[in-house]
Protein backbone atom coordinates (compact mmCIF):
# COMPACT_ATOMS: atom_id res chain seq x y z
CA UNK A 1 0.00 0.00 0.00
CA UNK A 2 1.08 3.07 -1.19
CA UNK A 3 1.77 6.13 1.53
CA UNK A 4 -0.34 9.65 0.74
CA UNK A 5 2.07 12.37 -1.21
CA UNK A 6 3.46 14.70 0.66
CA UNK A 7 3.78 16.97 -2.50
CA UNK A 8 1.80 16.89 -5.51
CA UNK A 9 1.91 18.47 -8.73
CA UNK A 10 0.31 18.17 -12.95
CA UNK A 11 1.51 19.44 -15.52
CA UNK A 12 -0.33 18.79 -19.08
CA UNK A 13 1.48 18.51 -22.64
CA UNK A 14 0.10 18.05 -26.18
CA UNK A 15 2.51 15.71 -27.70
CA UNK A 16 4.86 17.19 -30.29
CA UNK A 17 5.57 15.74 -33.69
CA UNK A 18 9.64 15.98 -32.55
CA UNK A 19 9.15 13.60 -29.91
CA UNK A 20 7.96 10.85 -32.47
CA UNK A 21 10.25 7.63 -33.27
CA UNK A 22 9.57 5.83 -36.86
CA UNK A 23 6.58 3.58 -34.69
CA UNK A 24 4.92 7.52 -35.23
CA UNK A 25 4.91 7.09 -31.08
CA UNK A 26 6.98 9.18 -28.43
CA UNK A 27 10.18 7.83 -28.46
CA UNK A 28 10.72 5.51 -25.21
CA UNK A 29 13.91 7.96 -23.93
CA UNK A 30 11.46 11.55 -24.35
CA UNK A 31 9.50 10.24 -21.34
CA UNK A 32 12.06 11.43 -19.34
CA UNK A 33 11.87 14.87 -20.25
CA UNK A 34 8.18 15.08 -19.37
CA UNK A 35 8.46 13.90 -15.69
CA UNK A 36 11.23 16.40 -15.43
CA UNK A 37 8.67 19.16 -16.01
CA UNK A 38 6.44 17.95 -13.48
CA UNK A 39 8.88 17.61 -10.98
CA UNK A 40 9.88 21.45 -11.32
CA UNK A 41 6.63 22.25 -11.06
CA UNK A 42 6.16 20.15 -7.79
CA UNK A 43 9.95 21.72 -6.17
CA UNK A 44 8.14 25.56 -7.63
CA UNK A 45 5.35 24.53 -5.44
CA UNK A 46 7.27 25.11 -2.28
CA UNK A 47 9.94 27.92 -3.80
CA UNK A 48 12.53 25.37 -3.96
CA UNK A 49 14.10 26.27 -7.34
CA UNK A 50 17.76 25.75 -8.84
CA UNK A 51 18.94 28.93 -7.58
CA UNK A 52 17.60 28.02 -3.73
CA UNK A 53 19.78 24.87 -4.46
CA UNK A 54 22.58 26.44 -5.68
CA UNK A 55 22.96 29.15 -3.04
CA UNK A 56 22.37 25.90 -0.35
CA UNK A 57 25.45 24.68 -1.53
CA UNK A 58 24.14 21.44 -2.30
CA UNK A 59 23.28 19.48 -5.69
CA UNK A 60 20.63 17.30 -6.01
CA UNK A 61 21.38 14.76 -8.70
CA UNK A 62 19.03 12.00 -9.64
CA UNK A 63 20.47 8.56 -8.69
CA UNK A 64 18.03 6.31 -10.38
CA UNK A 65 15.13 6.51 -12.89
CA UNK A 66 12.67 4.04 -13.87
CA UNK A 67 10.04 4.08 -16.08
CA UNK A 68 7.24 1.79 -17.30
CA UNK A 69 5.56 1.98 -20.76
CA UNK A 70 1.99 0.95 -20.64
CA UNK A 71 0.78 2.57 -23.80
CA UNK A 72 2.57 4.41 -26.22
CA UNK A 73 1.75 8.56 -26.67
CA UNK A 74 0.98 9.30 -29.91
CA UNK A 75 1.06 12.90 -32.11
CA UNK A 76 -1.34 15.56 -30.38
CA UNK A 77 -2.40 13.40 -27.70
CA UNK A 78 -2.88 15.47 -24.89
CA UNK A 79 -1.37 14.30 -21.56
CA UNK A 80 -0.78 14.56 -18.28
CA UNK A 81 1.86 13.87 -15.75
CA UNK A 82 1.27 13.91 -11.93
CA UNK A 83 4.19 14.00 -9.94
CA UNK A 84 3.99 13.24 -6.39
CA UNK A 85 6.62 13.69 -3.50
CA UNK A 86 6.72 10.27 -1.51
CA UNK A 87 9.85 10.34 0.69
CA UNK A 88 12.22 13.40 1.84
CA UNK A 89 13.94 12.13 5.11
CA UNK A 90 17.47 10.33 3.42
CA UNK A 91 16.28 10.83 -0.11
CA UNK A 92 13.99 12.59 -2.67
CA UNK A 93 11.69 10.04 -4.37
CA UNK A 94 8.77 10.85 -6.44
CA UNK A 95 6.53 8.57 -8.13
CA UNK A 96 4.89 9.95 -11.53
CA UNK A 97 2.09 9.06 -13.71
CA UNK A 98 1.38 10.17 -17.33
CA UNK A 99 -2.10 9.94 -18.50
CA UNK A 100 -4.38 10.59 -21.43
CA UNK A 101 -6.52 13.52 -20.41
CA UNK A 102 -9.50 12.33 -22.48
CA UNK A 103 -9.54 8.76 -21.41
CA UNK A 104 -7.94 8.88 -17.85
CA UNK A 105 -6.04 5.47 -19.15
CA UNK A 106 -2.16 5.08 -18.17
CA UNK A 107 0.04 5.39 -20.49
CA UNK A 108 3.65 5.60 -18.54
CA UNK A 109 4.55 5.42 -14.26
CA UNK A 110 7.74 5.93 -13.09
CA UNK A 111 9.80 6.99 -9.96
CA UNK A 112 13.07 9.32 -9.92
CA UNK A 113 15.20 9.33 -6.61
CA UNK A 114 18.06 11.99 -5.93
CA UNK A 115 19.76 12.69 -3.13
CA UNK A 116 21.64 15.95 -1.99
CA UNK A 117 25.72 15.94 -2.70
CA UNK A 118 27.64 18.72 -1.05
CA UNK A 119 28.73 20.63 -4.08
CA UNK A 120 32.44 21.52 -2.50
CA UNK A 121 33.24 18.05 -1.35
CA UNK A 122 30.94 15.80 -3.76
CA UNK A 123 30.28 13.78 -0.64
CA UNK A 124 26.26 12.41 -0.46
CA UNK A 125 24.60 13.80 2.32
CA UNK A 126 22.70 10.54 3.95
CA UNK A 127 19.98 13.09 5.32
CA UNK A 128 18.24 15.44 3.36
CA UNK A 129 19.40 19.01 3.93
CA UNK A 130 17.20 21.11 6.15
CA UNK A 131 16.77 23.70 3.18
CA UNK A 132 14.48 21.24 1.49
CA UNK A 133 12.15 20.19 4.74
CA UNK A 134 12.16 23.81 5.50
CA UNK A 135 10.29 24.67 2.28
CA UNK A 136 8.47 21.59 2.28
CA UNK A 137 7.23 21.75 5.85
CA UNK A 138 6.51 25.78 6.67
CA UNK B 1 24.71 -13.84 -8.68
CA UNK B 2 24.18 -13.12 -12.09
CA UNK B 3 23.84 -15.30 -15.33
CA UNK B 4 26.80 -14.74 -17.92
CA UNK B 5 25.13 -13.13 -20.73
CA UNK B 6 23.62 -14.53 -23.80
CA UNK B 7 25.40 -11.99 -26.45
CA UNK B 8 27.49 -8.81 -25.83
CA UNK B 9 28.09 -5.64 -27.35
CA UNK B 10 30.08 -2.93 -27.00
CA UNK B 11 30.35 1.05 -28.29
CA UNK B 12 32.18 3.93 -27.28
CA UNK B 13 31.13 7.36 -27.58
CA UNK B 14 32.99 10.71 -27.08
CA UNK B 15 30.74 12.98 -24.60
CA UNK B 16 29.26 15.96 -27.05
CA UNK B 17 28.58 19.42 -25.59
CA UNK B 18 24.50 19.09 -26.86
CA UNK B 19 24.16 16.48 -24.17
CA UNK B 20 25.46 18.45 -21.29
CA UNK B 21 23.32 20.32 -18.91
CA UNK B 22 23.71 23.69 -17.04
CA UNK B 23 25.67 21.02 -13.97
CA UNK B 24 27.70 20.93 -17.14
CA UNK B 25 27.47 17.21 -17.13
CA UNK B 26 25.12 15.17 -19.45
CA UNK B 27 21.74 15.12 -18.26
CA UNK B 28 20.40 12.71 -17.01
CA UNK B 29 17.38 11.76 -20.03
CA UNK B 30 20.38 11.52 -22.40
CA UNK B 31 21.79 8.27 -21.19
CA UNK B 32 18.94 6.10 -22.89
CA UNK B 33 20.33 7.20 -26.17
CA UNK B 34 23.62 5.94 -25.34
CA UNK B 35 21.76 2.32 -23.71
CA UNK B 36 20.48 2.17 -27.35
CA UNK B 37 23.11 2.91 -29.48
CA UNK B 38 24.85 -0.10 -27.81
CA UNK B 39 21.73 -2.19 -28.37
CA UNK B 40 21.07 -1.53 -31.63
CA UNK B 41 24.70 -3.10 -32.13
CA UNK B 42 23.86 -6.12 -29.72
CA UNK B 43 21.02 -6.69 -31.95
CA UNK B 44 22.90 -6.48 -35.25
CA UNK B 45 25.48 -9.46 -34.07
CA UNK B 46 22.53 -11.40 -34.78
CA UNK B 47 21.22 -9.67 -38.02
CA UNK B 48 17.80 -8.86 -35.95
CA UNK B 49 17.70 -5.26 -37.11
CA UNK B 50 14.28 -3.33 -37.57
CA UNK B 51 13.91 -4.93 -41.20
CA UNK B 52 13.45 -7.89 -39.98
CA UNK B 53 11.60 -6.83 -36.99
CA UNK B 54 9.24 -5.16 -38.79
CA UNK B 55 8.39 -7.54 -41.56
CA UNK B 56 8.09 -10.53 -38.93
CA UNK B 57 5.12 -9.15 -37.69
CA UNK B 58 6.12 -8.36 -34.52
CA UNK B 59 7.58 -4.75 -32.85
CA UNK B 60 9.55 -4.94 -29.85
CA UNK B 61 8.61 -2.04 -27.43
CA UNK B 62 10.55 -1.36 -24.25
CA UNK B 63 8.16 -1.51 -21.83
CA UNK B 64 10.60 -0.91 -18.51
CA UNK B 65 13.67 0.70 -18.26
CA UNK B 66 16.20 1.45 -15.42
CA UNK B 67 19.12 3.60 -14.75
CA UNK B 68 21.30 3.97 -11.71
CA UNK B 69 23.58 7.66 -12.46
CA UNK B 70 26.71 6.80 -10.12
CA UNK B 71 29.06 9.34 -11.72
CA UNK B 72 28.14 12.20 -13.94
CA UNK B 73 30.11 11.97 -17.55
CA UNK B 74 31.22 14.95 -18.08
CA UNK B 75 32.45 17.07 -21.91
CA UNK B 76 34.73 14.99 -23.89
CA UNK B 77 35.10 12.19 -21.85
CA UNK B 78 35.24 9.17 -23.10
CA UNK B 79 32.78 6.55 -22.29
CA UNK B 80 32.47 2.51 -23.44
CA UNK B 81 28.72 1.32 -22.83
CA UNK B 82 28.28 -2.64 -22.95
CA UNK B 83 24.74 -4.38 -23.49
CA UNK B 84 23.92 -7.76 -22.56
CA UNK B 85 21.04 -10.04 -23.50
CA UNK B 86 20.68 -11.36 -19.72
CA UNK B 87 16.85 -12.78 -20.36
CA UNK B 88 15.03 -14.04 -23.71
CA UNK B 89 12.30 -16.58 -23.10
CA UNK B 90 9.64 -14.53 -22.59
CA UNK B 91 11.18 -11.23 -22.80
CA UNK B 92 14.42 -9.32 -23.56
CA UNK B 93 16.11 -8.33 -20.79
CA UNK B 94 19.04 -6.19 -21.29
CA UNK B 95 21.58 -4.75 -19.29
CA UNK B 96 24.26 -1.66 -19.61
CA UNK B 97 26.81 -0.55 -17.88
CA UNK B 98 28.51 2.88 -18.98
CA UNK B 99 32.42 3.20 -18.17
CA UNK B 100 34.88 5.04 -18.71
CA UNK B 101 37.58 4.51 -21.32
CA UNK B 102 40.34 5.37 -19.26
CA UNK B 103 40.33 4.52 -15.52
CA UNK B 104 37.13 2.03 -16.19
CA UNK B 105 35.24 3.45 -13.14
CA UNK B 106 31.60 2.50 -13.62
CA UNK B 107 29.17 5.88 -14.60
CA UNK B 108 25.83 4.35 -15.18
CA UNK B 109 23.83 0.90 -14.57
CA UNK B 110 20.28 0.11 -15.97
CA UNK B 111 18.75 -2.02 -17.85
CA UNK B 112 15.51 -2.27 -20.08
CA UNK B 113 12.99 -5.23 -20.75
CA UNK B 114 11.37 -5.41 -24.49
CA UNK B 115 8.37 -7.59 -25.16
CA UNK B 116 6.96 -8.53 -28.54
CA UNK B 117 4.04 -7.11 -29.43
CA UNK B 118 1.97 -8.55 -32.64
CA UNK B 119 1.73 -5.62 -34.90
CA UNK B 120 -1.82 -6.29 -36.16
CA UNK B 121 -3.70 -7.43 -32.90
CA UNK B 122 -1.58 -5.41 -30.84
CA UNK B 123 -1.77 -8.21 -28.17
CA UNK B 124 1.43 -8.93 -26.09
CA UNK B 125 3.68 -12.39 -26.55
CA UNK B 126 4.41 -14.37 -23.80
CA UNK B 127 7.01 -15.92 -25.34
CA UNK B 128 9.91 -14.13 -27.47
CA UNK B 129 8.82 -15.00 -31.05
CA UNK B 130 10.76 -17.80 -32.68
CA UNK B 131 12.36 -14.97 -35.57
CA UNK B 132 14.81 -13.10 -32.68
CA UNK B 133 15.43 -16.92 -30.99
CA UNK B 134 16.19 -18.06 -34.35
CA UNK B 135 18.72 -15.58 -34.83
CA UNK B 136 20.08 -15.86 -31.16
CA UNK B 137 20.80 -19.52 -31.56
CA UNK B 138 21.42 -19.92 -34.87
CA UNK C 1 8.96 45.98 -46.55
CA UNK C 2 7.92 42.42 -45.88
CA UNK C 3 4.24 41.23 -47.39
CA UNK C 4 1.58 40.90 -44.56
CA UNK C 5 1.62 36.80 -43.56
CA UNK C 6 -1.44 34.93 -44.81
CA UNK C 7 -2.00 33.13 -41.88
CA UNK C 8 -0.57 33.45 -38.34
CA UNK C 9 -0.29 31.46 -35.27
CA UNK C 10 1.35 31.86 -31.70
CA UNK C 11 2.17 29.29 -29.10
CA UNK C 12 3.44 30.15 -25.59
CA UNK C 13 6.28 28.16 -23.73
CA UNK C 14 8.15 28.41 -20.81
CA UNK C 15 11.84 27.45 -20.75
CA UNK C 16 12.68 23.73 -19.41
CA UNK C 17 15.65 22.96 -17.55
CA UNK C 18 16.30 20.27 -20.30
CA UNK C 19 16.69 22.64 -23.27
CA UNK C 20 19.93 24.48 -21.28
CA UNK C 21 23.55 23.91 -21.99
CA UNK C 22 26.32 24.57 -19.68
CA UNK C 23 25.86 27.85 -20.46
CA UNK C 24 22.41 28.27 -19.04
CA UNK C 25 20.76 29.07 -21.99
CA UNK C 26 18.21 27.43 -24.03
CA UNK C 27 21.39 25.15 -26.55
CA UNK C 28 20.90 26.92 -29.85
CA UNK C 29 19.79 23.93 -31.71
CA UNK C 30 16.41 23.66 -29.39
CA UNK C 31 15.23 26.27 -31.05
CA UNK C 32 14.27 24.13 -34.26
CA UNK C 33 11.43 22.65 -31.83
CA UNK C 34 10.05 25.98 -30.79
CA UNK C 35 9.45 26.68 -34.38
CA UNK C 36 8.10 23.65 -35.23
CA UNK C 37 5.75 24.10 -32.49
CA UNK C 38 4.28 26.58 -33.97
CA UNK C 39 4.32 25.71 -37.46
CA UNK C 40 2.19 22.94 -36.05
CA UNK C 41 -0.71 25.43 -34.57
CA UNK C 42 -0.17 27.30 -38.18
CA UNK C 43 -1.35 24.26 -40.22
CA UNK C 44 -3.92 23.26 -37.56
CA UNK C 45 -5.66 26.73 -38.14
CA UNK C 46 -6.22 25.63 -41.76
CA UNK C 47 -6.72 21.86 -41.02
CA UNK C 48 -3.32 21.07 -42.38
CA UNK C 49 -1.95 17.90 -40.39
CA UNK C 50 -0.25 15.09 -40.98
CA UNK C 51 -2.74 12.75 -41.89
CA UNK C 52 -4.13 14.53 -44.72
CA UNK C 53 -0.29 15.83 -45.58
CA UNK C 54 -0.07 11.84 -46.03
CA UNK C 55 -3.41 10.66 -47.45
CA UNK C 56 -2.45 13.63 -50.47
CA UNK C 57 0.32 11.69 -51.95
CA UNK C 58 2.83 14.66 -50.70
CA UNK C 59 5.41 15.35 -48.29
CA UNK C 60 6.72 18.69 -47.25
CA UNK C 61 9.86 18.68 -46.19
CA UNK C 62 12.07 21.37 -44.49
CA UNK C 63 14.64 22.19 -47.15
CA UNK C 64 15.65 25.39 -45.87
CA UNK C 65 16.17 26.52 -42.38
CA UNK C 66 17.65 29.86 -40.89
CA UNK C 67 17.83 30.79 -37.35
CA UNK C 68 19.23 34.04 -35.98
CA UNK C 69 19.62 34.11 -32.24
CA UNK C 70 19.53 37.97 -30.49
CA UNK C 71 19.23 37.20 -27.11
CA UNK C 72 19.46 33.53 -25.24
CA UNK C 73 16.50 32.64 -23.59
CA UNK C 74 17.22 31.22 -19.66
CA UNK C 75 15.66 28.71 -17.44
CA UNK C 76 11.88 29.30 -17.17
CA UNK C 77 11.54 32.60 -19.14
CA UNK C 78 8.28 32.72 -20.97
CA UNK C 79 8.63 33.04 -24.27
CA UNK C 80 6.21 32.89 -27.52
CA UNK C 81 6.74 31.82 -30.31
CA UNK C 82 4.84 33.60 -33.80
CA UNK C 83 4.95 31.10 -37.05
CA UNK C 84 3.63 33.72 -40.37
CA UNK C 85 3.45 31.97 -43.60
CA UNK C 86 4.68 34.37 -46.22
CA UNK C 87 4.68 32.79 -49.40
CA UNK C 88 3.21 29.70 -50.45
CA UNK C 89 3.17 29.39 -54.67
CA UNK C 90 5.30 27.70 -55.16
CA UNK C 91 6.96 26.70 -51.67
CA UNK C 92 5.89 27.15 -48.00
CA UNK C 93 8.11 29.95 -46.29
CA UNK C 94 7.21 30.51 -42.83
CA UNK C 95 8.83 33.01 -40.70
CA UNK C 96 9.82 32.67 -37.06
CA UNK C 97 9.72 35.73 -34.22
CA UNK C 98 10.08 34.07 -30.64
CA UNK C 99 9.51 36.84 -27.43
CA UNK C 100 9.89 37.26 -24.43
CA UNK C 101 6.29 37.75 -23.03
CA UNK C 102 6.76 39.92 -20.18
CA UNK C 103 9.08 42.45 -22.39
CA UNK C 104 8.43 41.58 -26.20
CA UNK C 105 11.89 41.66 -26.38
CA UNK C 106 12.61 39.86 -29.93
CA UNK C 107 15.16 36.66 -28.64
CA UNK C 108 15.07 34.61 -31.76
CA UNK C 109 13.97 34.88 -35.71
CA UNK C 110 14.32 32.87 -38.59
CA UNK C 111 12.31 31.14 -41.26
CA UNK C 112 11.46 27.67 -42.97
CA UNK C 113 11.20 26.32 -46.61
CA UNK C 114 9.54 23.78 -47.52
CA UNK C 115 8.51 22.07 -50.62
CA UNK C 116 6.03 19.57 -51.78
CA UNK C 117 7.55 16.10 -52.81
CA UNK C 118 5.59 13.55 -54.47
CA UNK C 119 5.60 10.75 -52.02
CA UNK C 120 6.23 7.68 -54.36
CA UNK C 121 7.98 9.09 -57.09
CA UNK C 122 10.13 11.38 -54.69
CA UNK C 123 10.29 14.40 -57.36
CA UNK C 124 9.81 18.09 -56.26
CA UNK C 125 6.95 19.91 -56.84
CA UNK C 126 7.17 23.70 -58.45
CA UNK C 127 4.21 24.43 -57.48
CA UNK C 128 2.04 23.72 -54.29
CA UNK C 129 0.13 20.87 -54.71
CA UNK C 130 -4.01 22.43 -54.51
CA UNK C 131 -4.49 20.25 -51.32
CA UNK C 132 -2.84 22.65 -49.47
CA UNK C 133 -3.72 25.91 -51.34
CA UNK C 134 -7.63 24.40 -51.10
CA UNK C 135 -7.43 24.65 -46.90
CA UNK C 136 -5.13 28.31 -47.01
CA UNK C 137 -8.14 29.86 -48.93
CA UNK C 138 -11.48 28.32 -48.20
CA UNK D 1 33.75 32.04 -55.73
CA UNK D 2 34.68 30.85 -52.20
CA UNK D 3 37.81 30.63 -50.90
CA UNK D 4 39.92 28.17 -49.25
CA UNK D 5 39.10 27.56 -45.80
CA UNK D 6 41.69 28.16 -43.14
CA UNK D 7 41.04 25.19 -41.08
CA UNK D 8 38.93 21.72 -41.75
CA UNK D 9 37.71 19.10 -39.54
CA UNK D 10 35.61 16.04 -40.57
CA UNK D 11 33.62 13.68 -38.36
CA UNK D 12 32.18 10.33 -39.06
CA UNK D 13 28.89 9.30 -37.70
CA UNK D 14 26.20 6.52 -38.53
CA UNK D 15 22.83 7.77 -37.87
CA UNK D 16 21.09 6.47 -34.56
CA UNK D 17 17.54 5.18 -34.13
CA UNK D 18 16.72 7.98 -31.52
CA UNK D 19 17.18 10.87 -34.30
CA UNK D 20 14.54 9.84 -36.43
CA UNK D 21 11.41 11.37 -37.00
CA UNK D 22 7.91 9.53 -38.13
CA UNK D 23 8.83 9.56 -41.54
CA UNK D 24 11.80 7.39 -40.74
CA UNK D 25 14.53 10.24 -41.74
CA UNK D 26 16.84 11.97 -39.20
CA UNK D 27 14.69 15.18 -37.91
CA UNK D 28 15.64 18.33 -39.47
CA UNK D 29 16.08 20.25 -36.13
CA UNK D 30 18.83 17.30 -35.03
CA UNK D 31 21.41 17.86 -38.39
CA UNK D 32 22.76 20.98 -35.75
CA UNK D 33 23.96 18.69 -33.40
CA UNK D 34 26.20 16.73 -36.33
CA UNK D 35 27.20 20.71 -37.65
CA UNK D 36 28.72 20.87 -33.44
CA UNK D 37 30.33 17.78 -33.47
CA UNK D 38 32.14 18.72 -36.37
CA UNK D 39 32.73 22.44 -34.98
CA UNK D 40 33.88 21.05 -31.30
CA UNK D 41 36.53 19.21 -33.24
CA UNK D 42 37.66 22.24 -36.04
CA UNK D 43 38.56 23.94 -32.80
CA UNK D 44 40.34 21.42 -31.28
CA UNK D 45 42.65 20.91 -33.91
CA UNK D 46 44.01 24.35 -32.85
CA UNK D 47 43.65 23.61 -29.15
CA UNK D 48 40.60 26.29 -29.09
CA UNK D 49 38.38 24.46 -26.31
CA UNK D 50 35.39 25.36 -23.97
CA UNK D 51 38.00 25.98 -20.89
CA UNK D 52 40.37 28.25 -23.03
CA UNK D 53 37.15 30.23 -24.07
CA UNK D 54 35.90 30.80 -20.85
CA UNK D 55 39.16 31.64 -19.50
CA UNK D 56 39.81 34.12 -21.83
CA UNK D 57 36.62 36.59 -20.85
CA UNK D 58 34.51 35.91 -24.04
CA UNK D 59 32.13 33.30 -25.01
CA UNK D 60 31.33 32.62 -28.56
CA UNK D 61 27.76 32.24 -29.09
CA UNK D 62 26.22 31.25 -32.40
CA UNK D 63 24.24 34.30 -33.74
CA UNK D 64 23.45 32.85 -37.17
CA UNK D 65 22.92 29.20 -38.34
CA UNK D 66 21.65 28.27 -41.58
CA UNK D 67 21.10 24.64 -43.46
CA UNK D 68 19.57 23.27 -46.72
CA UNK D 69 18.48 19.83 -46.14
CA UNK D 70 19.40 18.01 -49.81
CA UNK D 71 18.58 14.07 -49.30
CA UNK D 72 17.66 12.92 -45.93
CA UNK D 73 19.79 10.76 -43.57
CA UNK D 74 18.21 7.54 -43.00
CA UNK D 75 18.69 5.11 -39.76
CA UNK D 76 22.74 3.22 -40.22
CA UNK D 77 23.54 5.81 -43.11
CA UNK D 78 26.85 6.18 -42.83
CA UNK D 79 28.01 10.13 -42.65
CA UNK D 80 30.65 13.06 -42.72
CA UNK D 81 30.27 15.85 -41.87
CA UNK D 82 33.10 18.24 -42.83
CA UNK D 83 33.36 22.05 -40.71
CA UNK D 84 35.52 24.49 -42.62
CA UNK D 85 36.73 27.78 -41.09
CA UNK D 86 35.95 30.62 -43.70
CA UNK D 87 35.92 34.10 -42.06
CA UNK D 88 37.87 34.62 -38.54
CA UNK D 89 38.33 38.39 -38.66
CA UNK D 90 34.83 39.75 -37.21
CA UNK D 91 33.00 36.92 -37.00
CA UNK D 92 33.95 32.82 -37.07
CA UNK D 93 31.86 31.53 -39.79
CA UNK D 94 31.46 27.77 -40.53
CA UNK D 95 30.96 26.06 -43.45
CA UNK D 96 29.22 22.72 -43.45
CA UNK D 97 28.47 19.61 -45.56
CA UNK D 98 27.45 16.60 -44.81
CA UNK D 99 27.73 13.55 -47.11
CA UNK D 100 27.15 10.00 -47.36
CA UNK D 101 30.08 7.94 -46.82
CA UNK D 102 29.68 5.55 -49.46
CA UNK D 103 28.54 7.57 -52.25
CA UNK D 104 29.71 11.16 -51.37
CA UNK D 105 26.42 12.45 -52.51
CA UNK D 106 25.52 15.69 -50.65
CA UNK D 107 22.79 15.19 -47.80
CA UNK D 108 23.14 18.23 -46.02
CA UNK D 109 25.12 22.07 -46.17
CA UNK D 110 24.89 25.01 -44.07
CA UNK D 111 26.85 27.36 -41.95
CA UNK D 112 27.15 28.95 -38.37
CA UNK D 113 28.25 32.47 -37.23
CA UNK D 114 29.61 33.36 -33.94
CA UNK D 115 31.01 36.31 -32.71
CA UNK D 116 32.92 36.87 -29.17
CA UNK D 117 31.07 37.92 -26.51
CA UNK D 118 32.62 39.80 -23.82
CA UNK D 119 31.87 37.83 -21.14
CA UNK D 120 31.18 40.10 -18.16
CA UNK D 121 29.70 43.53 -19.84
CA UNK D 122 27.77 41.35 -22.41
CA UNK D 123 29.40 43.40 -25.10
CA UNK D 124 29.61 42.31 -28.77
CA UNK D 125 32.72 42.31 -30.01
CA UNK D 126 33.66 43.94 -33.18
CA UNK D 127 36.66 41.68 -33.66
CA UNK D 128 37.73 38.92 -32.76
CA UNK D 129 39.77 38.41 -29.74
CA UNK D 130 43.33 37.75 -30.07
CA UNK D 131 42.88 34.95 -28.28
CA UNK D 132 41.34 33.01 -30.80
CA UNK D 133 43.36 34.23 -33.73
CA UNK D 134 47.11 33.43 -31.95
CA UNK D 135 45.82 29.90 -31.81
CA UNK D 136 44.68 29.95 -35.47
CA UNK D 137 47.90 30.95 -36.69
CA UNK D 138 50.46 29.42 -34.63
Amino acid sequence: MSKAPLLTAVIHKKIEFYDLDPMRVVWHGRYIKYFESARCKLFEKIGFNYDIMESSGYIWPVVDLRIKFVYPAVFKQKISVRAELVEYETRLKIRYVITDVNTSKVLTKGYSIQVAVDNETHDMQYTTPSVFKERLFR
